[in-house]
C-alpha cells in the first residue's frame, strides 16, 4: 500500500547500526560510541540555573523561538568566535542557531543540492553527513586522503571532472573518523582551490576545542574573504549534545536559504536550551570546562595509545590523533574490517565500527574507527586487549 | 556565485510574514499570532521540576537521545490517547515523538513524496504544512470546502483525475486557518473514500483539546483499521511551544521511513524537554490545565464574537469556531484580503492575516485569519472596532 519516495532508497540501515544496539549492554565493551563522556556533562550547574529561566523569561522560552536563534546566544557564541579564533567578522558573515550541526548539514542540502548534484567528500567520512546528503539525491564524490587528510591535488583532479559538483565537505580538525587534522599550509591550497573552481566549503568542527596535544590550527573559515566558507560549529561535544545546539557561521545568503529550510522542519530550536546555553556560558568559564574536557580525554587517549602499540604495534597501524574522540585502525591489505567488526561482536562483545560506514562508496575497506572519549581507563585495558587477541585470531582465520 | 536548490525557488515570503514583523510592537493591535497566549504556560511547575531532572537524569537528558522519543514519554501520550481517545492500540501502529508537529510533515513529505507527486489540501489550508510539501517538489491541489470543511464528494472529484496523489492533508478540529470542524458523517465518508483510492490521510490535529462549546468528535484515526491515518498531535498548544514536541500515531512501516528521515535533520528530539514533559503529565493534571486553557479562550472567543457582530456584522460574515484559535472572516466576493489586511496594517496599527496566506494556490481572496487566544479581552475589544473602522472604510474606498 505504502510506496515511499525514491529519495530514501539508497538509504540502507550500516553495519554500524548493529554495532550501536549493544552498546550499554552488560557484558560488553563499546569502542563504538561518537558521543562525548557522560562524566563531563555540567549537570549541577543546569540544575542550577534552570529554575530561574522558567521564572524570569518563562513566557519566551515555552513560546515559540525565534527561527534565527536565540539573540543572547548568537551575540554571545560570535563574540566567542571573533575573539578566540578570529572569524566571523566579515560584514556578509553572521552566527545562526540550528538543532544541532546535524541540522545544518542537512539543510545546506536542501538549499544546495538538485537531484543528481555532486558533494566532494573525504574519502572516508562521517556517515551522518553523507546520509543527509544522499536523502537530497546527492552523488558522492570520495577524495583520497592521506595522513595529513584531503589531498589538494586530488581535489582539483575531482573538480575538474565532476561539473555538477556543489560543495566539499570537510572536518578539517580531528576528523571524523580518522582523528586526522589538514596542516595550515594544506588548508590553505584547499581553499584556494574551491575559490577557484567557485564552491563552497562545508567546514564541519564540532571537536576542534578538543585537542590534547600538539599546536592549535586555526579554522579554514579564517581564510575566507567573500563567502566561500560555512563553518558549523557545536555544543554537544563540549557541553551536551542533549541541548540539539549547533550554530553556522556563514555569508548571510546562505543562511537566509537554511532558514526558510529551517521554518519547514522544527520552526526554531529549542528555546530553553538556547538560553540555558547562554546563562551557562555567561556564568563559567567554558575554557576551563573545556580544558577539564581535555585532561579527560587526554588521558585516555594516551591509554588507549600505549594499548594499542602493546596489543596490535605488530599487526596493524592506526592514526595518533591530537584531539577530538577517534582513532582510526588501518588493517593490512585485503582485511575485511566488516569481517573484523562482526568478528570481535560476535566472539568478543567489542564493539568497533567498521571502515565501511564511513566510506564514500560504502566498500568494504581495511579499516576500523574506535572511539576513546566513553569507554572507562579500564574497560580500554580490556577491550584493547580483546582487540589484539581478536585480531590474532581473525587474520590467522583468513 | 551561489546557485541554490530549485525546491525553495518556488517558496516566498508571504504577506503573512510582513504581519509577523510587528507583533509585539508598541502601538499595534496583533490578531495575526498563531500561537497559545503565554498566559497559560506552566513555567512556576516546570521551575520546580527542572532541578531534579538535570540531578537524576542529567547523564541521559545531556546525551544524545532515541530517535524514536524518550520512553516514558511515548508510554504515557500512547495511554492518554488510548484511554481518553480511543486511538493508538492498533497493533500495528506506535507512537513516535518529533521536534513539533512541524516536523512530522516534513519528514512525511520526504517520505512520501517524489518530485511533482500531488498532495490533496484543504482549499483553505495551514500555511506551513503546504510550504513544507511544496519543498519536496509537491504539487497541492485544494478540495472545495463548505462550513463543515472539505466537500467528499469534491475530494472524490480530485482523487479521480490527480493520479499522482499522495497524501491527504487535513486539521479536521478546529481548523487552521478557519476555525471549523468535520462533522463525523462526513469524516467517515472521507475516510472511507481515502481507502478506496488507497491514499493516507495526514489528520493533523494541534487543537482539538481545546473545546469550548459543542460536541467533541472523535478522530479520523480512531476509524482507521489498516494503517491509512497518520495522526499528528503536539503538545504545543496544552503545555508549551517551546518545548517543540510533537507527536504520530501512525503505522510502524510509516513511522520507520520518518525515523529514517529524522536521523539525518536532528538526530533526536531535545531530551531533556522530552523528561520535562513526562514529569509535568505524571504529576500534574493536563486535562485541569486544559480546562483552564479552555475557560480563558472560551472568554476571549466569545468577546471576540460579539464585537464582530456588532462593528462588522452588517458587512462581512465570519465562523464560530467551537475551540482552537481562530475565526475566519468571509468578506464580500471581490474584495482583497491582501488590501484590506495591508490597510488595518498601515492605517489602523492591526495585523490580520490575508487569507492568501492559505490558500493552496496562493489567490488573493476575500478573507482574513483572526487570531482570539493571545490578545487581551480589551485589545480584542480595541482592536475589533478598529477592524470595523477599517473594513468600512476600505470597502467605501474600493
Amino acid at each position: 500500500m505504502l510506496e515511499f519516495a525514491s529519495r530514501l532508497n539508497g538509504i540502507k540501515p550500516s553495519i554500524a547500526r548493529e554495532m550501536y544496539k549493544v552498546i550499554g549492554k552488560p557484558g560488553y565493551i563499546s569502542f563504538a560510541s561518537g558521543a562525548p563522556s557522560a562524566d563531563t556533562f555540567p549537570n549541577r550547574e543546569m540544575a542550577e540555573l534552570a529554575p530561574a529561566i522558567y521564572l524570569e523569561r518563562g513566557n519566551r522560552v515555552n513560546a515559540y523561538g525565534i527561527t534565527e536563534g536565540d539573540p543572547e546566544l548568537r551575540e554571545m557564541l560570535r563574540k566567542r568566535y571573533i575573539d578566540h579564533y578570529h572569524f566571523g567578522s566579515r560584514e556578509a558573515d553572521e552566527l545562526q542557531i540550528f538543532t544541532g550541526a546535524q541540522q545544518i548539514l542537512d539543510l545546506t542540502a536542501k538549499a544546495l543540492l538538485n537531484e543528481g548534484d555532486v558533494v566532494v567528500v573525504d574519502e572516508h567520512s562521517y556517515s551522518g553527513a553523507m546520509t543527509a546528503f544522499r536523502a537530497y539525491g546527492a552523488k558522492l564524490v570520495g577524495v583520497p586522503m592521506d595522513d595529513s587528510g584531503m589531498i589538494p591535488e586530488e581535489l582539483e583532479k575531482v573538480l575538474k571532472t565532476e561539473k555538477k559538483a556543489k560543495f566539499i565537505y570537510l572536518i578539517p580538525t580531528f576528523q571524523n573518523p580518522m582523528g586526522i587534522s589538514i596542516p595550515m599550509e594544506r588548508r590553505k591550497e584547499i581553499y584556494d582551490i574551491a575559490v577557484a573552481y567557485d564552491k563552497i566549503i562545508f567546514e564541519d568542527s564540532p571537536y576542534f576545542e578538543l585537542r590534547y596535544s600538539g599546536d592549535y590550527i586555526p579554522a579554514i573559515k579564517t581564510l575566507d574573504t567573500d563567502g566561500h566558507v560555512l563553518f558549523a560549529g557545536s555544543l554537544s561535544k563540549i557541553m551536551a549534545p542533549g541541548l540539539r545546539i549547533g550554530f553556522a557561521i556563514a555569508s548571510r545568503e546562505l543562511l537566509a536559504k537554511l532558514t526558510l529550510g529551517k521554518q519547514q522542519q522544527d520552526l526554531s530550536s529549542n528555546p530553553f536550551a538556547q538560553q540555558m546555553a547562554f546563562r551557562y556560558l555567561s556564568k563559567y568559564d567554558l575554557d576551563e570546562h573545556i580544558a577539564q574536557c581535555c585532561d579527560l580525554y587526554r588521558k585516555k587517549r594516551d591509554v588507549m595509545l600505549e594499548c594499542l602499540e602493546k596489543e596490535i604495534g605488530s599487526m596493524a597501524h592506526f592514526s595518533h590523533p591530537e584531539g577530538g574522540l577517534f582513532l582510526w585502525i588501518y588493517l593490512p591489505a585485503g582485511v575485511s574490517g566488516n569481517g573484523l567488526g562482526t568478528y570481535l561482536l560476535e566472539k568478543k562483545k567489542l564493539t568497533t565500527i567498521p571502515g565501511s560506514a564511513y566510506h564514500a562508496a560504502g566498500e568494504d575497506i581495511p579499516a576500523l574507527r574506535l572511539n576513546f572519549s566513553v569507554p572507562s581507563i579500564e574497560e580500554i585495558h580490556i577491550g584493547v586487549k580483546l582487540l589484539g587477541e581478536g585480531m590474532r585470531e581473525y587474520l590467522d582465520s583468513v
